[in-house]
């Protein structure tokens, strides 16, 4: 089976082809090849495949096999594959994924992708505008976004030296989010970038998170810490992020790259 | 830069073939290739090369760029993609290393080797056996045995709920061991069988050490727990080692697996 290792901010996954080439069973084959010591080593598995509604598809699945919906940096990489291998051919495309049909717009230099930007859809304000919480004795104020998923953003003079293993859980499993929430911990560098860290709700700790960076961004806006359009620098690295406040939808730009291509036997 | 991922025991390196490519910066190319999210992902890499002395050279570098000597479950990789890549013609062969050269005898099977016998050289006994030493209060028995690099054996009833982390550092900097030490702690499963940890000096516990598995049956065998020929079960797999006491030499046999081949574009 021919695939191809790609990452957005460290976020890695194996991509296959399946214009080209047949997966018969994707969960085995996603655990097996996302095992770092005896595998090809990835946070999961994508399939590339026809759409009958969108220019291709995503199939997304995780380290553990099970379903994934939607990677804002697995879809940047979907797309600089699709344009850089010729299954499309023009820089504007719609991605189905199971979670709707996502838009992307691609830079292109010398024939290749370089950055992709995704239309992330509409926030949601979950909370007060801030919201006050008790965590562990000490009050805290976060401002609840929903990017699809929710987010409990918290703005903080420092982050470097926070404990997330010991803070992250619990908010996480905070009674005021009954689903679980993911949650960001931000500085505010100047009113165009932002630096965070992000507690991932079953993941914990994570290099990178688009709907967490989407979250930061109308976080950081809505409270008037920032313009319109805001630098997120993460773990992994820096996303674009800008809120369309007319349209009232958020627009993630980021890199994607192929690290190697190569052949494994099943 | 053509590539082939292997693993011994869960012990990963990307291999590239000397004999057809050339390596200019090695260092620089094992951190980048090592990194498990941005780059393709391993312990670190290994070059096959040409010897003037041996059938090939192994030419080692960690996932820091330091040049590493030898690995027991690397050099069992660098013969079987030597043969099945026909870089030589024989089942037998001799690899120059950091560490002198090594003899290695592969089983074959349609064509592929399957399995690996290094020639592990002399072990020496370096404690009385045993000897008795206290850490963090407690007083423990252990079995010293160089391999060319320095092992502490401790036998215990029960492994699988140690706290190596916080354990193991103890050992390793205990004023017993100027140099420090690699740690393995053993239970004795029957006559022919061990299960063992390691704490490595400099890395912590790891999956699978091949001089501490060696370690580990000349000293069951001092001890009188188990016949000359042992496997040792790891975390990572099975060893078979055997203590030839006549002309004192340890033979390891283990797996070599070919993960993936793969392109990377350095």
């Amino acid at each position: 089976m021919k695939f191809t290792k790609m990452q957005g901010l460290g976020n890695d996954y194996v991509y296959v082809n399946c214009f080209e080439e047949t997966v018969n069973d994707p969960e085995k084959l996603a655990i097996a090849v996302s095992d770092r010591h005896f595998g090809i080593g990835s946070d999961g598995l994508i399939l590339i495949t026809p759409s009958e509604v969108a220019d291709c598809r995503m199939d997304m699945y995780n380290l553990d096999g099970s379903r994934g919906a939607m990677c804002g940096n697995g879809i940047r990489c979907v797309g600089k594959y699709a344009y850089d291998h010729h299954i499309v051919d023009k820089p504007q495309i719609s991605v189905e994924t199971l979670s709707g049909i996502k838009y992307l717009d691609m830079k292109v230099e010398n024939g290749k992708v370089t950055a992709v930007t995704v239309d992330m859809g509409e926030p949601e304000q979950t909370s007060e505008l801030p919201e006050k919480i008790e965590v562990d004795g000490t009050e805290y104020e976060f401002t609840g976004i929903s990017m699809g998923n929710p987010h409990a953003v918290l703005f903080m003079d420092e982050i470097d030296s926070l404990d997330l293993e010991t803070i992250g859980p619990k908010f996480e499993f905070h009674k005021r989010f009954p689903d679980r929430t993911n949650t960001e911990f931000v500085k505010v560098i100047d009113r165009t970038h932002v630096k965070m860290r992000v507690w991932e709700r079953g993941s914990g700790e994570t290099m990178a998170c688009g709907t967490g960076a989407c979250a930061v961004a109308v976080a950081s806006i809505l409270a008037g810490h920032t313009e319109d359009a805001v630098e997120v620098e993460l773990l992994g690295g820096c996303l674009q992020i800008r809120w369309d406040r007319e349209k009232n939808r958020v627009f993630m730009t980021g890199p994607a790259v192929e690290v190697f291509s190569g052949e494994y036997e099943e």
